[in-house]
């Protein structure tokens, strides 16, 4: 990369901020870049300009937000919605759409859950990234966010997430990793948080070690909207481009620069990365930028059917038959509820009804609707849930739609209830009509359990606006449902591993659960939960066989073949757990490495392979601040759920040397386990000490003292241990080491 | 505090450290004071001298460990103890005996918990400071220990404890500030391993700014044998006395006051403070110094009978009377296990036999015993148990002891079982005779769940030597049991708060289960446990009436009547548990913050007066880095254990003022609380943005902006906001508050 060497100092301070709320500036040549929000669907504002939205956007595809499309568990279909995203940004002149978010859901109360993918890194990573190559394939810049540990939104401008460094990397960065050394996105966009204390626009450990150095990323490092408050500091860390335009922004790096205080060098970082950004985008003109609005909604549909989840299906309630007298009972079949709100609120272009859409397929005279609560806010709704009971008793089947509260950036959750007048609603009509199908829309999870025995549920999350034919096809089985759970849902608030400690408070969130964030937490503690990580039924069954596991340079390649069993052609969706035995470091009980997902006809067999990377089975060691790939035997599991394990094998894997010195602070137990050391300690121990279980402590002596330092136990050692001898084998035991 | 003038450098640094393994330096006529080990019996070597101990101590009195003399809950009884080993010490020439150990017992699996009081902070407290305030009323310093945070074996010379500043204070160091405040130990020791990760033997925070800044601590800071490993550090951050005697470490900090790396005020605090200590043990000399063995046995005795738990009495199986034909079972009755190993292993002056006692009491003829499992390790025990099954098939009823594995200091517990043999044992009695009494011996928390139906359960954690009369006395009525758990016994090991963090690795174990340690875990998060935290039973039964709260300068004054409703005498001990409606920080769902115990006649009322101090109900504000006390209304519950409660009440306190500056930096939120800034803040957020609820974001602009500090949104405002009148009412603002 070269700078245009004409700009001046005060021309390259320029580039890194905006001209404008959306822009950056034009100058020199160096055309103006457009960036607008996304991420499921492109929000270009019309006239007026803001970020938080008063001016309506211009009409656009709302494909299924991230908790919607992350149930699809299928990287191709992602890939498609991103490049149906480029060919509809690129058509608004749009260079750079802000999205996707892929923060890990901490907790299930963040108010941006539903703009997030997963609780689990790979599966956010690997749809991530699709996304990433969808768009960018089309010649529109993605810009990975919101980076890092922005899991939150009380307090989210000041909050520090405060985050062990295995955590982090294993946890929350890993995403990112994946997305950004795979799919290498235009532009990252670091969040508004602090982390560890440091806010994330001013950090140097993860704009640049983590970014530029471990991951060699290359790209634009833009602000989110207003999240720069420092711009020299934040430009020393590593940022590019503060976003949107602040008055006198510029002229404090110019300042900076001048004084010295800041390097020169900085300012040709920003102006040449800012460029490079612009001649990539300029790269789109002349493209073809008529958009098949036909097509993407055809694609939003199938997007939304392949993203809804059939929690439960007691005694094949579902699918229904056309003609069948079915009750429709919910507003939400009227008015669905199928996004978010904030800015990634999309104005859709059009919406499919589930109610027009389970008319059209089962028929305009067997099916008879009722609200039963109002759309908004809850009110009393004694009448509305009345007629609804009514409806419900006279009909075979009722299909009942219910919404959780609208979730907005801005606004953490408060619990994971559904309104009481839907639960009161929901009650009243499962004790009506017992064949009640529940459809559910929410962002973040929701518990069911608590209304009654309902025996059917279908989980759409957030669904776009291919809503409605999505799930009229699903109910009627024109499609099997094949969505997984990309979040646990739990039974209960107080069981979530961050509770208590999320939001935090006075300024900080302690994530105190580590690496047990979602299903980690309730496979390791052994937990029962309402549905677990991964979990979908299907109206076919699939049968798991000859699962084979093979070491290879990349990592292990594991291979099963899976099996229409069932009389319905589906979707299914293998994953692939691991566990460690005896693993040296503390690990979940088990982690999704791997997953792929397989259409299969009535009686069809398919061979599923997968490979898990050696990177993504590694752990972040900090005693070297780097990964380690630990030797050892590694179980890999393959199911159709975390809880739902098929098949499983082991296999040996030679991992990563590492190297822990032998010095007078290594522990008694360290020069014990070590051959060369052993006898030498052991010696002395008897001599000092005598026998081993001793009536004047009650016990075993070398257990006792087997965490103490040498240095600290060498007093009592005394004569026992020639230290200039003990010396020379611990220079013997280091250089076995190093060589072995 | 006067230097005596005349020592030189190297003498002052020369009193900084021991002259041999107990023993501190003679000088200049400043004597040499004897230190060892505790703490609940005096570990006085003979012979040879070492520390963790080869060389057998002499016959001393052994009390109940902290885990058993904890569940007395009775700190009257608690002081009497500590005088006796007072006079124990004194007799044998020991100056400062080595306790209490006063550390929190963050997980059941810490091999050292049964030298600790508690898993709260309030219990810990009150009974270290009788510990303290009973030895030290003998002219026998105390040494409060392990100083800070030492929570674990594994690692603990280099384990490093990662607290948040909050959890620090108000779990981790608030026992240490009840007793050093409240009872001044003449010392303190550090602890080996390093908190947040300092050394706490070179932890300036610890031991300067939170011992002597914010305690007024003005002893002795010790360190743990052996804890020391950069003398210089350690005394500069505030270690006086460096134990044992070590080679070389008087020249370095002699060397570095001469090269002016240390200030010599650091030797002239050392010299003056070991002196200071010396002169307090001086005071011993000349006073009674005859012990009474037979006195301090009885007391052990007391101890020991108030310290047993009747966790289960099914049916009223216990007591038993005299004569009943019993199968004495378990080798633990014959060979009890009544400590722990390690540095706090006593040499027991003489031990009870549980088994004799029971005899003696029972009658020979009517009680069989068999020993059912071998003493120490397992072995293969088929024939064993089938003897213990055929005594338990004749007996009327089963007495079986069972004792948990050796506890160790130097090693952590491996899972929360009793040994196979114990538990096979226990189910195939359980069989032969559903009339069997469990008698539990265990250093931390054992699970009995799994064994079976067992109808009843006496739990003496660990007794000290008069455990045989104790439980005897129990069985037989004579006393009714009136110990109360100190710690929770969980259902599973995978329900802890700490489970998948302990003991941590790679030098690092991080608390992120916060303030949520023991009950305060289980009570938030709604869990069901196998024994509450201050669970016990008695013989007979009590009622609690006329709970009454006041308000006073020094807290909360609570009275109850407490009335024995049963048909014998006992002891009953109310607990006090405080909640904050509507807190404006996280909080667990109630804590513990007095307690007292009272003896009742059959029939017998006594009003029971607790004051609940303003320092226990105030929580660690880490915006100011001080203690604040929360405005509101405290509710107050009082019952026989934290899930018994008798009684609850409310009342309003007032708090301290705290101010928070507001400024442009606030976020919209914390603007639109303050009735000053309010409305200027709404009326520009109106003009800016239109109606709140607006379509373009889908929901609540204002709720969306909310957590945005003004600076970043003043763009988006624009001349909606005039910023320098908004200017002046923020001043008018913090004023007000201020004022308020």
């Amino acid at each position: 990369m070269t700078t245009t060497p004409s700009l001046t100092l005060a021309e390259k301070a320029s580039l890194g901020s905006g001209a404008d709320f959306w822009s950056t500036k034009a100058l020199r040549g160096i055309p103006s870049v457009y960036l607008t929000d996304g991420p499921h669907g492109v929000r270009k504002q019309g006239d007026a300009v803001d970020h938080l939205g008063v001016s309506m956007s211009v009409p656009a595809t709302c494909f299924p937000p991230a908790a919607g499309l992350s149930q699809c568990w299928n990287s191709d279909l992602v890939r498609q919605v991103g490049a149906a995203l480029g060919r509809e940004a690129r058509a608004l002149g749009v260079h750079v759409l802000l999205g996707p978010g892929i923060n890990i859901k901490r907790h299930p109360l963040g108010g941006r859950n539903f703009e997030y993918f997963s609780e689990d890194p790979i599966l956010t990573g690997v749809l991530g990234s699709a996304w990433v190559d969808g768009i960018q394939s089309e010649g529109v810049g993605a810009s990975l966010k919101h980076f890092a540990a922005n899991n939150q939104e009380s307090d989210r401008h000041r909050i520090s997430s405060d985050i062990d460094p295995r955590t982090l990397r294993e946890v929350y960065l890993r995403a990112f990793q994946r997305v950004v050394e795979v799919s290498k996105p235009w532009t990252v966009m670091c969040s508004y948080n602090r982390v560890n204390n440091i806010p994330a626009s001013e950090s140097a450990f993860l704009l640049t070690r983590v970014l530029r150095d471990d991951w060699k990323f290359d790209g634009v490092v833009v602000s989110d909207w207003g999240a720069v408050s420092d711009r020299v500091a934040a430009a020393r860390a590593g940022l590019d481009l503060e976003m949107p335009a602040a008055e006198g922004s510029d002229d404090k790096l110019l300042d900076a620069a001048m004084d010295g205080s800041l390097s020169s060098a900085v300012l040709d970082r920003i102006a040449e990365r800012v460029t490079a950004l612009a001649r990539k985008a300029r790269l789109n003109v002349g493209r073809e930028n008529a958009v098949d609005f036909d097509a993407n909604h055809a694609l939003a549909r199938d997007a939304a059917t392949q993203s809804i989840v059939l929690l439960r299906n007691n005694n094949g309630l579902l699918p229904l038959t056309p003609g069948q007298s079915i009750a429709v009972i919910g507003e939400a079949a009227r008015t669905p509820r199928f996004q978010g709100g904030g800015s990634s609120f999309v104005n859709a272009k059009r919406v499919d009804s589930p109610l027009d859409e389970i008319r059209r397929i089962g028929g305009i005279d067997s099916i008879v609707f009722a609200e039963g609560y109002a759309s908004g806010d809850s009110i009393s709704s004694g009448e509305l849930i009345e007629e609804a009971v009514e409806a419900a008793r006279e009909a075979e089947v009722a299909v009942l739609f219910l919404a959780a509260p609208l979730e907005s950036e801005g606004i953490d959750r408060k619990d994971l209830e559904l309104p009481a007048d839907q639960i009161a609603l929901a009650r009243a009509v499962l004790d009506a009509n017992s064949n009640t199908i529940v459809v559910l829309a929410r962002g973040g999870a929701v518990r069911v359990g608590t209304l009654g025995p309902i025996p059917a549920i279908l989980d759409g999350a957030l669904l776009g606006q291919g809503i409605g034919r999505a799930i009229a096809d699903v109910i009627f089985g024109i499609t099997s449902p094949s969505g997984r759970l990309s979040e646990t849902v739990p039974l209960r608030l107080e069981d979530t591993p961050a509770f208590g400690a999320f939001p935090g408070e006075h300024g900080h969130a302690l994530y105190g659960e580590g690496l047990l964030v979602g299903y980690r937490w309730y496979d390791t503690r052994k937990m029962d939960v309402e549905y677990p990580f991964g979990h979908g039924l299907s109206y076919t069954t699939f049968a798991y066989s000859e699962l084979q596991l093979a070491v290879t340079d990349e990592g292990i390649t594991a291979t099963v073949v899976v099996t229409n069993t069932g009389d319905q052609a589906g979707r299914e969706v293998p994953q692939f757990y691991v566990s460690v035995s005896d693993s040296e470091v503390t690990r979940p009980a088990q982690e999704l490495k791997a997953f792929d997902n397989v259409f299969l006809e009535v009686g069809e067999s398919k061979a599923v392979q997968v490979l898990l990377r050696r990177g993504d089975l590694a752990y972040w060691d900090v005693r070297g601040d780097r990964w380690t790939l630990e030797s050892g035997e590694y179980i890999v599991s393959v199911g159709a759920s975390s809880r739902d394990i098929r098949a499983q094998s082991t296999v040996l894997v030679e991992g990563d040397f590492v190297f822990v010195e032998l010095t007078m602070h290594s522990t008694i137990g360290e020069l014990l386990a070590n051959p060369v050391t052993k006898s030498a300690i052991a010696n002395a121990l008897t001599t000092a000490f005598g026998p081993t279980d001793n009536p004047a402590v009650g016990g075993n002596v070398v257990q006792m003292i087997s965490p103490s330092p040498l240095h600290s136990v060498i007093g009592l050692l005394g004569e026992a241990l020639d230290v200039d001898k003990f010396q020379v084998l611990l220079a013997t035991a280091n250089s076995q080491e190093v060589e072995g």
